[in-house]
Formats: C-alpha cells, structure tokens, sequence
C-alpha cells in the first residue's frame, strides 16, 4: 500500500476578471461561444509568466469555487433523460476536487494580467496554475 | 479588486501504481516512451467512475509530490543553454502548485482500480481528479 498525505494546500496564483458573473451566465466549454477575460497572476507567482507571448497556447487550471464538492454522478448536460454518470467521465464543474481545465489563446498582456480567449470560468475564479500547450498531437 | 480565500484544501482520490519509481527514471511526458500504470481510486471516489469504459481516453490531474513548489523559473528541458523561463510557459513538474496533467487511454477496469497509458508520473503519485477529454479541436 502507498500512503499519501491526507490533504494538500493549495494558493490560488491569480484570478479571472470576466464579464461572466454567474455560472447560469457561463457556457459550458470556452468553445460554445464564450468571451475573452483577464487573467491577473499575483506578484508573488508574477515571474513565471517569462515567456508567455501574445499568440501562444496555454492551459489554465481553475479552482471551480461555486462548485459542489459533494456531487460524484450527474446527468450530462444537465439533462435529465441521460442516465446518471460519474463525474469522472464528465466535465462536471461539480467534483470532488473542482479544478476547471481551460485550454484558451493569449491575447494581450499588460504587466501581470493575462487577456485570454475563450474562458468560460466565472469573474473570480482562482487561478492555480498555468502551463505551455503541448504539440498538438500531444495536447492533455 | 476581487477577494479569493488564500488557500484551498484538496484531498488525493487516488495513486498511481506504476514501475516507475523515481523522477530521473521518468520521461518528462507521456509521449516520450512512458509505460502503463495503474490508477487506484480511493473508495470514497470511486461512484465518479461510472462511465468510464476501456478504450476512452480520460485527463488524469496528478499532484506531483515531489515538485520544488519554490520553482519559479526554469532551462526548459533540463538544458542550461536555454535561457531560464517562467514556468508557466513550460510543463516543468517545479511550480507553485505543482499539477500533472496527462491525457492517457483506459486499458482495462478492474473495481476501482483503471489501467491507464501513457503515463509519466511516478509510483506513489497522488491522483486529484479525472476529467472526459473534449471533442479532439477543443481538448485541454
């Protein structure tokens, strides 16, 4: 048997500023039609962003704060006439652990805010990490 | 200006049971050459499995225990002639919040237990949660 910790801690590293103020407001992927939005790094996380540039891919890892960590099966979509299914074969926002994966363009950059496109996470989601796209045959 | 709590708990819902025990003996991502594993799913999470077939391909989130969380700028690749640049232009597992994000196909289901491939994280890897990919132009 492994023994892993019981709990880590995480610190959100920026956050989203977006015209989206609610999850009713929020599509359910960045690709059905949703905006661009600014990402600000906090200064403390500021110097990772070296080598983001206007026109790169990245992938942003959200902290779903609205979510509900309780909820493990749903009906896809939100439809009810689909059977129930585990959150894990879903894109759920509700989850054990709800962290949004968001694969979106960079736009603009302005000192340590980020603008990218499309982000579907709500104004005021916790930003928790960001990585490079991989090539896109390759892409996770 | 936005008001996020400054730290969020997450508990592992599963690990990784692979051959690879140690970060040097790891390929940097799943691609390059990395084996099948083992995901166990703690008994807690495991109703969010149902859906998940054998041939699917699923986005596995890792925390990688074994990250420097004080990293914030890298020689991407290892090569130190590469001038140094800010993680999170990069998949370097040294990060603040140090995610693994790996897209792997499901081999086979055995009770809570799903056998995934490629995947590079190491034995013992704490697994966060597990998402459906997308349809292939939008995966994340």
């Amino acid at each position: 048997m492994h023994r892993t910790p019981k709990r880590y801690t995480i610190s959100p590293l920026g956050v989203v500023h977006s015209r989206l103020r609610s999850r009713s407001a929020a599509p359910r992927q960045g690709y059905k039609g949703a905006p661009s939005a600014w990402v600000e790094v906090f200064p403390r996380a500021a110097p990772a962003m070296k080598g983001i540039s206007v026109g790169h891919e990245i992938i942003l890892i959200t902290w779903l704060h609205k979510a509900d960590r309780k909820t493990l099966l749903v009906h896809p979509h939100g439809n009810e006439e689909v059977p129930l299914t585990g959150v894990f074969s879903t894109r759920s926002p509700d989850r054990p652990n709800p962290f949004g994966l968001h694969r979106v363009s960079v736009l603009e950059l302005k000192g340590s805010r980020i603008k990218v496109k499309p982000l579907e996470a709500i104004d005021g989601t916790p930003v928790v990490d960001i990585k490079s796209t991989l090539r896109l045959s390759d892409d996770r």
